[in-house]
Parts: C-alpha cells; sequence; structure tokens
C-alpha cells in the first residue's frame, strides 16, 4: 500500500471521497459494537461452568486444614488459596495473601493505607507535601485513577518493547524523595502486550531510591495470559520478588494478581505477595478491616483448578477463544492500514489489548468517528494520566469480549475511522 | 439463694472450700471450649446448603436485567441484591449498595475515606488536629479498633436498655465539633442484646451537631436475628434512615448490614444504606477502588432467599438453633449467680451475646480462671475501646457456637469461675 503521507492533495481527496462513502454504508448499518474494554466473552466465561458447582454440599466447604470455609477467620486466605496463586505469581504460599474479587482493590488499599498510616513505619503520605508516583506510558487507566483520587502528582514515563525507560526510572527514583511509587503491568502490558525484558526486570531490582518508602506496584494481571500454546511463542518474565530479594531490596515491590481473566471477571479471587515484612503490614491493616474475605469461593477455585498445572490447561482453552480475534485485529490493520503511514500498532503474544498508534492529533478524532457509526472504543487519552496523551495518537484495541463476528465489523469501523481522520489531517496540512 | 456478699468470712472461706474443689474437678476434664465469638454453628450454617447450587449453570449466571453476572461491570450491586439487602434493612434499593463478605470492611473503609477525602466536601480528617468517635459501652470491639487504627479519640458513653446515653450524647455532638462520629449497633446490641427505644432513635435523628461531617454509623447486624417466632417477643427497632430524613437530616447516618448470620458468616454480602447524596459518595470511592464485588454470590442469595419472607424464613431456623443455647446459659446463670449478688446479666430476645456484669474488679480474674480450665471467653475489656473496662466488670457470653452439650459444660466452668474468684475478692474485702 502507497504511503498516504505522500499522496498529492488531488489523491487524498479522492481517497477521502471513496473512503467517506464506505463509512456512510457501515454507518447506515446501524451497529452497536464495543471494544472498549478487557472483558472475557461470555464464551470464555463459559469454559469455568464446573467451578459452580464443585462446592456444592455442606461437607464439601472444609479446607484442608479442616476450617469451615462458611464461617469467620482466616482473613488472610485459605492456605490451599495461597498455594494455588503463590504458584501463579512464582511466590512462596507463606509470602501471598489471598482475598476478594478486585486485584485493583488491593492496590487501592495498598495506597490508601500509606496515606493513613505510612509504610514500615514511614511518615502516612497524607502528611507530605507532596507525593509522586511515576507511570509508564500508555498504561491502565484505573491504576492512574488511583493515584489521581488521591492527588499524587503522576509523572509519564516512555514505554518500550522492553518496559519503561529505565534510564529515566533511575534517575528519577535516585534524585526525588517525593517519588513513592510506579505502576508497572510487566507481562502482556495494557494496552501495548509489551513485556518487561530480563534487563529490565533487573534494574526495578536493583533501584536506589531516595524514598525508602518507594515501592514498585507490580500488577502482573495478565501473567499467564498466553495466546499461543507452543512454549517458544510465550513471553517469560523474570521473578520480581526473587530478583529484589537478590539485589538486597525484599521490601520494594507488591506484586499483585487476579483470577479475573482465570475464571470470573465478576466473581474471581486476587492476591497479593510481597516480603515478609511487607506482609505482615497488609495482615495488620486486614485485621482491621475485614473479618475475612469470601473463603468459599477461594475453596471453589482450589478444588475446580486444582493446581498450577489445572489453571495452565484451563488458559488453553482461553488461548483457543482470543487468538483469532488477535488475528483478526492484527489482519485487518495490516491489509488496511499497513504501508500507509497512518498507524503503527503492537502484536502480543498475551495479554487483552493491542496498542494503535495514529497520527498524532489524530485519536480524539477517530475514537469520535466510531462511536458515530456504532463502535465503542475506549476514550483516547485514557491509558495517559489525567486522560492527556500529549500527542493525541494512542488508542487501544480490546478484542476480547465481541464475538469474532461483531469484531470483524467492529475492525471495518475502524480503519475506515482512521483513515478519513487520518485524510483529513493530512488535507489540513497540505 | 443467699447473697454472697452479706456472708461471713467463715461461710465464704468454706464455700471456697467447695467451689474450688468442683473447679478443679472440671479442670481435671482437660476441656477445649469456646464462647468468645459470636460465630454462627455448623448446624446453622448447615441450613443454607441449598444456596451452593442454586446457581450451578452458565444460564443461571444472568441478572434479571440480564446482566452477566461473571463479568465485570455493576460495582455497587445487583439490582435485585439492593432490594433483598434493603428490605432487610428498611432501605428503597436505590439507596443500598451492596458489596463484598464483610460490612466490617464498608464501615473501615468509610472511616478511610473520611480521613482521606473528608465528608461531602469537609476537611479530610487525616488533616485534622483531632478527630474523636462517641462509643456506646460495652459495645463492639471490632468498631471500637476500627477507630483505634485511625488514631481517633474514643469517648465512652454509657449504654441503658433504651440505648446509649442521648443526654450525653446531645451534649457532646452539639460542643465538640472534634466528633465526627458515634458507633451504635442498635438492636440486639453486641454485647447486652439492647434495642435502642423509639425515643433513642428519633433523638438520634434529631441530633444537632457541632460538626457538619458528623456520621451515625448504624451497624444493624443483628435486625432480623430474632429469637422468638411470636412477633410480640421480637423487638422492633424505629427506622433511623426515615426518621432522619423527617428530622431534615437525611445525610447524617449510615447504616451497614450483612448476611453474615444469614446465610455464611464466610461468604456472605454486605451492604450501605445511606442518603442519595452519602451514596453517591460511597459510589464515587468506589469507582476507584474497585472493579466490583462477587456479583454471582450477590446472586446466590437473590435465587435462594428470594424476598423478605424467605430471608425471615431461614432466620426463623436459625432461631430454632440459637433459643435453645441462650435458655441454657440464662438458666445456668439464674440457678447458680442469681441471688448471689455476684453478677447481673441481660435476657435478649435475639442477636448474638449476653452481657454479664461480675462484681467490679473480677472480669479479667474470671476470664484467667476459665482459660486454665479450658474455657476461651472474649478477653475482659474487649468490648470497651482500648480494652479498657474502667470497672473490670463486663464479660461477653457468646452461646452460639459450641453445641448445647458444649455449651452446658462450658456454663459450669463459667459460673464455676465467677464462683471462686467473686469468692477471693470478697475475702479479701473482709
Amino acid at each position: 500500500m502507497k504511503d498516504y503521507r505522500e499522496l498529492s492533495r488531488e489523491e487524498l481527496l479522492a481517497l477521502h471521497r471513496e473512503t467517506e462513502a464506505k463509512y456512510e454504508e457501515v454507518k447506515g448499518k446501524g451497529l452497536k459494537l464495543d471494544i472498549s474494554r478487557g472483558k472475557p466473552s461470555t464464551e470464555q466465561l463459559d469454559l469455568a461452568e464446573g467451578m459452580l458447582t464443585v462446592i456444592s454440599k455442606n461437607e464439601d466447604c472444609y479446607s484442608d486444614a479442616g476450617e469451615d470455609c462458611r464461617n469467620y477467620g482466616n482473613p488472610t486466605g485459605l492456605k490451599e488459596a495461597k498455594e494455588l496463586m503463590g504458584a501463579i505469581m512464582g511466590a512462596p504460599a507463606d509470602q501471598v495473601i489471598v482475598c476478594g474479587n478486585a486485584s485493583l482493590t488491593i492496590m487501592f488499599n495498598t495506597v490508601s493505607r500509606s496515606f493513613t498510616h505510612g509504610v514500615l513505619g514511614s511518615t502516612p503520605w497524607a502528611k507530605l507535601d507532596k507525593v509522586k508516583f511515576l507511570c509508564p506510558v500508555p498504561g491502565y487507566d484505573r491504576h492512574f485513577s488511583v493515584t489521581e483520587y488521591f492527588g499524587v502528582e503522576m509523572i509519564n514515563v516512555p514505554m518500550s518493547p522492553e518496559g519503561p525507560d529505565m534510564d529515566l526510572v533511575e534517575k528519577l527514583v535516585a534524585e526525588d524523595d517525593s517519588i513513592k511509587g510506579i505502576w508497572c503491568v510487566p507481562k502482556y502490558s495494557n494496552p501495548q502486550g509489551y513485556t518487561y525484558s530480563d534487563e529490565t526486570v533487573r534494574r526495578f531490582a536493583a533501584l536506589k531510591p531516595a524514598a525508602k518508602d518507594f515501592r514498585i506496584f507490580w500488577d502482573n494481571a495478565y501473567g499467564i495470559h498466553h495466546l499461543y500454546e507452543e512454549e517458544e511463542k510465550q513471553d517469560k518474565l523474570l521473578n520480581i520478588l526473587e530478583e529484589c530479594r537478590k539485589a538486597g531490596n525484599p521490601d520494594m515491590v507488591y506484586v499483585f494478581a487476579s483470577t479475573s481473566k482465570v475464571s470470573y471477571a465478576g466473581a474471581g479471587i486476587s492476591a497479593v505477595a510481597s516480603s515478609p515484612a511487607n506482609l505482615e503490614e497488609f495482615k495488620r491493616y486486614m485485621g482491621f478491616q475485614t473479618i475475612g474475605y469470601n473463603k468459599v469461593n477461594q475453596l471453589r477455585h482450589v478444588r475446580y483448578f486444582k493446581n498450577l498445572d489445572g489453571v495452565m490447561a484451563h488458559m488453553m482453552k482461553h488461548a483457543a477463544v482470543m487468538r483469532p480475534k488477535f488475528e483478526t485485529v492484527e489482519r485487518v490493520l495490516e491489509q488496511e492500514i499497513g504501508g500507509t503511514g497512518l498507524g503503527t500498532w503492537t502484536s502480543p503474544r498475551g495479554g487483552y489489548f493491542i496498542s494503535f498508534d495514529a497520527l498524532p492529533g489524530c485519536a480524539k478524532a477517530i475514537v469520535a468517528k466510531c462511536k458515530e457509526a456504532g463502535l465503542v472504543i475506549t476514550g483516547a487519552g485514557s491509558s495517559y494520566p489525567y486522560h492527556r496523551d500529549p500527542q493525541d495518537s494512542n488508542i487501544r484495541i480490546a478484542p476480547s469480549y465481541p464475538t469474532s463476528e461483531e469484531l470483524a465489523l467492529a475492525m471495518d469501523v475502524f480503519v475506515l475511522s482512521v483513515k478519513l481522520v487520518s485524510i483529513e489531517k493530512l488535507l489540513e496540512e497540505k
């Protein structure tokens, strides 16, 4: 395909007429499509039907240790649930706490606790003039929303396929003791699908932050969410807990994960793994905050998945549903945008998203164009703190939720919108 | 029975020898008994077996509105769950938010949010020099622990069978704008089993606090936890939400409840009901804190209990288990302590506790004596802020968890311990 940026005004005008006609045709269909959120599809949720009845009688409700999971007690979670989540997260069971449905809640509570009670004896952040977080961008909107809610100043750090710009991270945390944390989605990142390189992980573990209460919020949300069964097509991530320990920084990282995209997004279990000292702080907090999370649901997960092998076998069923959807997105982008110079995109081997970078200044208009034709996409700018994409370029594509047919239609709308808006932009500049 | 306080030294010594012999005999049995926590018994938990399988197939997982409860969305809870919890709490569904397993967590989060973000625009409590809460005593230890964790200064307010001393409450909140809240268990209170009188509720609703951000934390944990089926034997509580609205103070109260002692203590659902303005604040916070609580579990509760009638019918099954246990405690106390002057106790018609007041200065020693003979009781002082019972007199008896046989044994140990410690105290004073 010819690079649109090299076309004459007349050629662009002709393409615009042609594209607009196609767009109006699609728009006339009155579509209602949504590729905005990383939600599992019905087909994926249906995979775990057996979990609904794996605990079905009174006598099923007891843990291996004989605890009645229906009753009070054990606010940090069942031992066998810690083992299961620990296996997923690369942590020994005694360095894991298992909680309720949403790992986002654990992250939020961790920030909240740091504000009211500090971190391992540090000054509560609420008493500081300024608290800052580093935010690799583009990144996960709900991370940034948490820190925004607490009035944290967020500093953008550019992402590359290797992970965040570590030169910048090292420099900033070393010189500014008001920087208290960094948000990371280290594997199959949201929205790019990048996995941090071994060197990136080691440099994280070896950080020398000026703030003793600096913490890495390592949200390994997609740690086992491969698209391919073949091991050589699966990304590998170094174990940050081990690397931090080896580097003499055992307390510097919190690792989060959940089964939101393993079992149920609306009825899963979540967990945090960290150093013994950090976990003591979590436990103390939870001792006041709760009489315990839903232990029957923890037991459901353990009984249904049994162990890491069971989980991984289940993830391959997810992969079989997800893979063709990712391939559809990439095929349409390659066919319709490839070579036009109108955009670049990532090709993840796992996770839930594809990141698309349009010509600067076009993202908002593209999302609006899509909406006009009945396709909802995550708001442009959402993947940046304060929803401000300085380039107005990044768009997150979430292919999981629609059916394959809907997704193909959605991608038609998307590429037509990209072309239309981009051509108009190029015409403006002529 | 003769009043021990009127006995001669010789008579007391004789009684002491006799009691000690019995105590040593019981102690020799090597018992392991626990009446320390308000935990439902296995028999009670077994009542809800049908809830485990009421959602058993993929197609069962949809709400009335057609939401897939297994997926993301709807952080404030299913409409039908709001209706069910609203019916239990005396609130319209649109004034209810349904959350996870523990209502304690909603209360904790509410205090935490007030510290970091204030209350409807007020100064965040973390920025104030002093924050105080009123604590009706004796009361629920875990309430007091929450405010202690946040460094709140707690002020004792005496309880009577009508509720807290409202003269004192009215005076204190009117004159001190650092008083930001009061902890209430208004029905079948923990630990007395008292229910606030209509006048008490109306005086609460009509409070004129100096602090605009003063809130009543109305933990209606035992609102439907009657011991008797006959309506005339059930306590009634005025609806605080309605009374506050009528009094022009709609925002002054948060009402909390859960199904911990309806379905499962370790896998229930919880809820908060309040004014529209307050709920907006909860919703905004939750919008950052969670992607949603376990909606499949909410649906389980709705499908299993169906409506308030279903819940009340189920509560009568609980009552049939609980009633004989309360009657055992009261019978033993009446037989063994009645007329001795060694203690007084409450006779609740619902809830989970009986409150026992020993001779001043005896509670700690009685609990220790019980422990020595293998009976665990809630630590003396637990029902007071900072675990300080100024009289060292109050002991909370929780009869629900042990079997009837265990409970009878436990009460033997208890009354022997009361007698032994009390006689020793009386002898000291002779």
